[in-house]
């Protein structure tokens, strides 16, 4: 008998798709919680905001759970369309493909517009999940860098043109920003596509947090911009707007037919995305027009609140974030991994901790980001406060251990 | 103002993403249908049987709709260890991945097994969405031949040894197999599995249908050979054991720990699969130890129906189907799509019509299957009696045109 084995190896892809960056404190956050720890969680996206009743209400299943259409139910389709209408994105139909979740729409979208091999340009720091799509994919993401001092701005087009070598097919942008709450104006935007467009490169724009701008900014899409009906490709996600991220429910919209054509063919490998909850988003017809104004006005008072509480920490850097959920901040204490493991395993006020999630992880540049963290204003005002208070504790005990 | 544009071209992965197979003949069979005539749907595997009630019942939304853990709750981890345990297959929950459905086991076992450029080893005709996950990961399928004479019967070991080449890297299969409907034995599947590790391949076996299985057969996983822990990979959906197919929820079952690492960070990458389902799934732990005994009786009495039905029009040719829910048939119409669009588009009897799956989208290699059709057995006895009639006097009618 021949026992002769050769350990099959996994590819080489696979072990190119890294562990998400924001989970990297999980096991330290498991532990502390074991031992009786609360921790104020600055370091997800999930939101704390109920999923609208009209949506939730829905949720119930047919007799027969079946598939629906690969790029999503005529119903579903239309309320995005409606949607996007309200923006003042006229898309018909076939320029819309429901995926599951804003995910599968980034995945897709990379897939479609580059080769095992291609490069995509991107600005670090960046929504980390996307390394994970590339990896998979064999894009190799090139980092145009921003930087805190400036409130990460985007970098202008001619950084972009220079940065285009002979494998580039695509640019990435994520506005509002993940993580970095930057918010870029459709000039700027106009800008990069330009390049894009004079180049031959797709423009993909990541626009999950779309509504959540502060300070009198109005919610709009890149699709609105005229001439870049071939350029640019939009991945959208129902997560953040409606707090429904276990839904699992985004798009593709998108004016180039190929791109449609191709994600839909995609998408028909994967047959169905979940049809329960494509029923349950056609509740957002119901909405009332100011759904979004109360939630963003919540989000606005939160971020306030800690953009106040940590500037009064000496030492700590960081500038008004303009959109999303999230901010990155340079924060005093060196080496942010090392200091935010000791948040979570070592240091409590009152038995309760504060988790952050660590920026280098958002950051492609290996070094950077070293002395920052990502911060999520997902929690309520008193919980808020608290974290604060915890980590302006946390910053002066490790500082002067 | 520089106006110039260079359209961007989609990537060559996504041009070779092809088309569904099954959905073919979409477009004609929606034109017949507003034309007012029905359909007897031969060509689709939705099944027609209820989604267990202790199941639909769970399907409500918690106030919050939240993500879950990239590799699925514990709770849903836990019914899957039990169900597997039921097998006589012993797995820790860290050999067990949640996945959105059937399709994204095969996608992320396929990503994690090869890399661009390689090789995998299929027998053809073959589940035909596998061709898109294939295309995604810029993998080449090698097709071994099965033919219906001998009911589709697996290659032995040698056939699969002399396939290989520099770059297989992988070998895969579907037991109960769609579309050919034959079950495979544990000794047929362990002569590949030896060659396979012998090879330093691995194995992905698609055991979606493992309860379907007619004449007194026995379900089982080739998770219960043993010495082949690093070799098999198992991707598995509930979608059709539960009649569940919108829920989307399926697992990566393999005692190999870097595939299941692998394919865990691609899960990270995408987040959660969807959470409302994940909850719903868990009502399994509620269904009676018969509970796929009925079922699968149902299936044997249509399948027999359709077997006695089908041997009895002149020139049809097919072998008594073993498992799942499809077989395929050789009929005498010279060309399958021809006869499939005509029977959809221009034959009725009674205003009713048969929609049939043409067999080449199941295979790879041009020109095989020409003859052939794909036919499940998801409708009820009389439905597939009609079905059968009208069948009978299209290839009829398709003859002496």
């Amino acid at each position: 008998m021949t026992t002769a084995t050769t350990k099959p190896a996994i590819s080489r892809r696979a072990l190119n798709v890294p562990h998400s960056a924001i989970r990297l404190l999980e096991g330290d956050a498991n532990t502390a919680k074991a031992r009786g720890v609360r921790i104020y969680h600055l370091n997800i996206g999930q939101p704390d905001i109920e999923t609208p009743e009209c949506i939730r209400r829905r949720a119930s299943a047919d007799r027969i759970v079946a598939y629906t259409p690969a790029r999503g139910t005529e119903a579903v389709r239309s309320v995005m369309r409606d949607y996007y209408r309200g923006l003042g994105v006229a898309l018909e139909h076939g320029q819309l493909m429901m995926t599951t979740g804003g995910s599968e729409a980034l995945l897709f979208a990379m897939l479609a517009c580059g080769d095992d091999g291609d490069e995509a340009l991107i600005v670090e720091p960046m929504y980390a999940n996307v390394r994970n799509f590339a990896a998979i994919g064999g894009i190799t993401l090139r980092p145009l860098r921003t930087h805190v001092e400036d409130g990460f701005k985007l970098p202008p087009p001619e950084a972009w043109e220079r940065a285009i070598t002979d494998r580039t097919r695509f640019a990435m942008l994520c506005n509002p920003n993940n993580p970095t709450g930057t918010v870029s104006t459709p000039e700027e935007i106009r800008g990069i596509a330009e390049v894009c467009r004079r180049r031959g490169l797709f423009l993909i724009v990541d626009e999950v947090y779309r509504e959540f701008v502060y300070d009198g900014r109005k919610p709009w899409s890149s699709l609105s911009l005229e001439g870049f009906d071939d350029t640019i490709v939009v991945a959208d996600s129902v997560s953040k707007r409606y707090s429904a991220c276990g839904m699992r429910l985004g798009c593709i919209a998108t004016r180039n037919a190929d791109v449609i054509a191709a994600t839909g063919r995609m998408a028909e490998g994967r047959l169905s995305s979940p049809t329960i909850e494509q029923r349950m988003l056609e509740g957002i017809a119901e909405l009332p027009a100011d759904y979004m104004r109360g939630i963003v006005a919540e989000y606005g008072k939160r971020r306030d609140i800690l953009f106040e509480g940590l500037t009064s920490i000496p030492g700590v850097e960081l500038q008004l974030p303009q959109g999303a959920f999230y901010f990155i901040a340079r924060l005093p204490v060196g080496d942010s991994l090392a200091f935010s493991r000791w948040l979570v395993s070592t240091f409590e006020v009152d038995g309760a901790t504060v988790m952050l999630a660590p920026a280098p992880g958002f950051y492609l540049t290996p070094g950077l980001g070293r002395d920052e963290a990502r911060i999520a204003y997902v929690l309520v005002e008193n919980d808020l406060r608290n974290a604060i208070e915890i980590l302006r504790k946390g910053i002066e005990a490790w500082n002067s251990r």
